[in-house]
């Protein structure tokens, strides 16, 4: 993900904003609208787009509403187009097959820049998200730039299998070994991984074993990840992360928070996570 | 899943159809369809919904084909309707926030019976997909009864994380004991694994060691899973399995062959699988 790299630089901050917006705490004027969450995440987009480095909508939310949900990600989407980095939050991963009917759907359908995919079905799950290496990549933005694989999450849950001892060390580590492997192999450096901030001194060893993997931190704010301590983890290593924030800067008391309010808070979030 | 044993001894075999129909490969006749691979797909279901046991639709072919592709999906899925048990094979999991939002889209959307899960992200990445447990379970088919979390898959990547060793035993052994254990705790027995055909072995070792846990066969037919050995292996233990064939039964030479050829086909696969 080269031109993720790029970006972050361009853009000084390295503030990825998700799109999780819940149906049930949508703002009563939206409600006008064929399409209340849509129109809500397109409202957001055009209220931030200047201050995040990316949007991270995840497809639960838009699946819940079926085919009318569906057809609202796609608008998002479009909406989002270059202005930001744009990863769709899928977790994906199934036989070859299969996996690149996703690959079709998130990428050619969705124009997702990259997207994130569970690891549990290894290599040949993977590989269909990643088509073959252009000789030279395009600069700017495009659809199908990569990946990012689950490795350590921010749940609880993520104690039951991830931190399992392989080895002598957790399962989650032999991802990230397997991950980068694959990186400097067959998969051309298009492949991240999720690390959550919920475990900031997990975070540090991590940045420091793999200093180049390009990271995607959910979990600061609202799952309780302190933005400090993560910074302070990725200072040692240079490649890229983005630090992905959710409810903490969509919602107000009761409902998501008027657009020009989560501008506000974007910014300070973008402040505090300025990059070289 | 009590109703699954119910449904398969009524049914009398134990075959699962998977609905993996390639867009490409749709008969000519199809395209005046508005929506061909749903008018297909219901096409099929009409011809077989007496033979089969269940089926198993998999979102990503719908969602290649974006909204549209997710309206059919929602169609095909009511079609089905209480005929057969309803598999709807996601392979989701996120955190427990947003697996609610998929149990809703899978079980409340598309009324599933059961659908399939990832267990990357653990015990609270599963639970909202098992609402509280009523106090009498209803008799027949009703939506979300159930989930299949995946434990020893049909495909080569298998190898690089299910079968890493854990305490001596593979990764996948430690997910089959999780899922075993859920089961017999919060879970209330509503959870089953999924096994592929393709190492029909160690699927004898697993019957053996969790004689009453639901499974859910992939990989038998095109990927390679010899039926017999799969049969013999499953008759060491009394809990329910379900035994997917897609392609083997769906296609003809070039394309998705006629609902009269698959019904024929999904008849002689029936026939090898009956079950008491």
């Amino acid at each position: 993900m080269h031109q993720l790299n790029a970006h972050l630089i361009q853009r000084g901050n390295a503030l990825c904003l998700g799109l999780d917006l819940d149906p049930e705490r949508i703002p009563a004027a939206y409600f006008r609208h064929a399409n209340p969450l849509a129109a809500l995440a397109c409202d957001i987009v055009d209220a931030t787009h200047d201050v995040v480095a990316a949007y991270k909508p995840n497809t639960a939310f838009f699946e819940q509403e079926g085919a009318k949900g569906w057809a609202g990600l796609e608008e998002v989407c479009r909406h989002i187009g270059t202005r930001a980095f744009l990863i769709v939050d899928a977790k994906r991963g199934d036989i070859g097959n299969t996996s690149a009917r996703y690959a079709r759907a998130l990428f050619d359908g969705l124009g997702a820049h990259a997207i994130t995919l569970a690891p549990y079905m290894g290599r040949d799950s993977v590989e269909p998200f990643l088509p073959p290496l252009p000789e030279a990549p395009a600069p700017g933005l495009g659809a199908g730039m990569g990946a990012f694989v689950l490795a350590l999450t921010s749940n609880a849950g993520a104690a039951d299998f991830q931190l399992l001892m392989v080895d002598g060390k957790p399962l989650y580590w032999r991802v990230l070994e397997t991950v980068d492997a694959w990186n400097r192999s067959w998969a051309g450096h298009r492949l991240g991984a999720v690390v959550g901030a919920t475990r900031p001194e997990d975070l540090a060893s991590i940045r420091a074993a793999f200093p180049d993997l390009p990271l995607l931190i959910p979990g600061v704010g609202a799952q309780g990840g302190d933005l400090d301590a993560v910074r302070a983890a990725l200072a040692l290593g240079q490649g890229p992360a983005l630090i992905n924030v959710s409810r903490d800067i969509l919602y107000g008391r009761d409902t998501v928070a008027e657009p020009e309010a989560v501008r506000q808070r974007a910014l300070a979030y973008a402040q505090r996570l300025e990059c070289r």
